[in-house]
């Protein structure tokens, strides 16, 4: 019989149980911090109406959407498609269970989504998203963009070991700069050069300019625009500097200054930057934006991204409903950071600790023993393979980092000795018991 | 513009952030049990290669796969679906990674899973799936069947109230009953039959195998067979009784009393039940199958069921890999439980302490006081909303268990109050930080 191909399609992470083991350890430390800031969580099906979907993708994304078939006995329902994100799904959600929430509703998403995307190294069609939101009802002040930012930051530290940078902008900035330009025609243009700038040498970034057919004055003043990088005093003086009566602008810098304030009083004066190169590419934002990168490892690109989107259920209601969000991309993080050997990977065996029974005798005392063991915390292994001791033992080794024998002797003697399979060392089960585990 | 529809799709659970919260919580539940018995958690795609899910599936499941379409940028690809089980992937997990595994293998899967099936009251197309399995190669003792029964027992325990049963059998028997009675090419249509019967009046089951042209001798035989149902003494000794000669139900009834002591060693004595009727619907079992039952709750069906595999990586290998395990369907559970009232449903507020600002003048000092909180392991949620003191307060009732309102006299003595909103009890910070988080 013809074998079948066993790996996973192109495009996926499977991880060994050991690496899964960091992976899991790591989202559930970012979920803590979602939690502990008070974010309540959700989850959305993964299989959404393919018009939901596909209302607010736009660009790549929408090229990138898997469509899923229907089967014989679900022909009737709507077209359907897998979510690429958590956001639009979200804002479905929110119109969809409004009189179920409170406002302001902060809400934490953690889950796989999915883009087939063309297949590259380090890139996935599968990856896990958390996310953090906050929507509200009619407003939403704006001190809850500096929260979701601290928030993602805080859940991100616990285990990103090199320094990070948060660079925020606000979107309204260039929007209104390109009105007073009389440039708004081509705002969607322009967006995605400067999206790309960090990407692209000056010579092919003015190229692609110059090709918008804009006047050297014009060109002149988005230079100016795009160079602003620095501290919330620089960035907001050289915006002030630039003199721009658009009221839109006005209220960018306002709002990208209080963003930035109220990060410094959360302590984290040192990781922001003001940097006007962040505008992000998807164009349902509308003021804030993010995007975090590791200056020591600046070709990892962004780590965490989001911003403010206003008008993200539009689709589905008149009610107002913004809200503001970052997602942490942990399939690829999680990816990079072990390819740059900055993964905490120095893993235990999986197993606290294994009763090896000398035969089956003894099965009973070490069924009890196991349970005791785990109401004391312990992950317990009863090895039930029917081979010899040795053979036991050696298995044992692999998965476990304490081992306990029973024979006939420790049945009737009560009197138990645990080994410690990396020391050597032997002490008693009261003694282990009381051990804190690694 | 015309809005559209917001509700999930047909056969998808989308619970409110209070019902997420009390899923998530049995889910972890589920999750602690499976890793304290020491089984690894590993996570396979969501798609996969369409052969590898068809080569196994069978039955109505091979017409209840979604398939998924390919996007332009990976035309290349194999064809490709969603996974309808967490087995079919764990056999094709295991080959692809053998060489980092250490077998016997213990595994647990918590997932979600796909099945496009008509639409119908408490079924689901989209549902989580918790898995444990053991694989060995070459061999697995029987003692690792006990183990998954064991432990998924347990887990279910910690969230299921009413009393549940067991019911046990081994495939191999009926299948050397049919042999002795020369109806083995009747065995799938037989095996069918009788994992019906408990759903048929009894002379439904007697008309369908009457159809089947057996004689009333084979029929009577089989008859006696269906009727075994009991502890292990009695269903032991009533199989031994029929005095069938072949090997293949000798083996069958050694191995189910073998599972069954097991169990009784494990003080599950008064939670099994010998039950010939169990037979499972998917061909993939070949010895132990298990379908677990609430008495008092028959309508709800089978809450957690599995067996024996010893095949099913033969498409990928000539290595045996038999398996043995178990499956929580998480998602339908949660949804009868509630319907019959018998999920704890006493949600609290989500916010352990909310604490609100006067004004932006006391922000730096709430962040603060908020970041040592959560350092005590408290959700804690600063309110940031620009409302009257009063609409926060209103706000805060709805989401959080206790409340602190920072001013200026707070800023300046830092003698804080706080105050509980269920009971209108005040203490001190201090003291609160001391009491226990429900």
């Amino acid at each position: 019989m013809k074998k079948l191909n066993t790996s996973p399609i192109s495009g996926m992470q499977e991880l060994t149980p050991a690496r899964q083991a960091i992976f899991n350890q790591i989202k559930n430390q970012i979920a803590e911090v979602y939690r502990l800031h008070g974010f309540q969580n959700i989850e959305t099906p993964t299989i959404d109406r393919a018009e939901i979907l596909l209302a607010k993708a736009g660009g790549d994304t929408e090229k990138q959407i898997y469509k899923v078939v229907k089967t014989a006995e679900t022909a009737d329902d709507a077209d359907q498609a897998l979510r690429f994100d958590h956001t639009v799904p979200l804002a479905r959600y929110v119109v969809e269970h409004e009189n179920d929430l409170s406002f302001p509703f902060k809400v934490s998403q953690i889950g796989r989504n999915f883009r087939g995307e063309r297949a590259q190294k380090g890139r996935f069609r599968e990856f896990y998203q958390l996310d953090v939101d906050v929507v509200g009802r009619g407003q939403l002040p704006i001190a809850y963009d500096a929260e979701v930012i601290a928030t993602a930051y805080a859940a991100l530290k616990t285990f990103v070991k090199p320094q990070m940078k948060l660079r925020i902008s606000n979107r309204k900035i260039l929007t209104g700069l390109l009105d007073e330009l009389g440039l708004s025609d081509k705002s969607e243009q322009i967006f995605g050069i400067i999206d790309h700038a960090d990407k692209w040498s000056i010579s092919q970034t003015e190229q692609a300019l110059h090709e918008l057919g804009i006047s050297e004055a014009q060109y002149g003043r988005i230079c100016t625009f795009m160079s602003i990088k620095g501290s919330r005093q620089e960035a907001i003086q050289n915006l002030q500097d630039m003199a721009v009566k658009d009221t839109t602008f006005q209220e960018g810098v306002a709002e990208l200054e209080q963003v930035l304030k109220l990060l410094e009083l959360q302590g984290l004066e040192d990781a922001i930057i003001a940097d006007m190169l962040i505008v992000r590419g998807l164009d349902y934002y509308t003021g804030t934006v993010v995007e975090t990168f590791l200056p020591e490892y600046k070709e990892i690109g962004s780590i965490c991204s989001g911003g403010r989107y206003d008008n993200l259920a539009g689709h589905y209601t008149e009610q107002q409903l913004p809200g503001v969000g970052l997602s942490i991309g942990l399939t690829r993080l999680f990816y990079v950071l072990n390819e740059h050997n900055l993964l905490d990977t120095a893993t235990a065996a999986p197993i606290d600790i294994a009763i090896v029974p000398i035969s089956e005798q003894e099965y009973q005392f070490c069924f009890n023993l196991a349970k005791d063991l785990r109401t004391h915390g312990k992950i317990t292994d009863v090895i039930l393979t029917d081979k010899k001791l040795g053979d036991k033992l050696s298995y044992v080794a692999k998965i476990a980092k304490n081992v306990i024998v029973i024979g006939e002797n420790e049945v009737t003697s009560s009197n138990l000795t645990v080994k410690n399979l990396e020391t050597g060392e032997l002490q008693g089960l009261d003694e282990y018991l009381v051990t804190p585990t690694l």
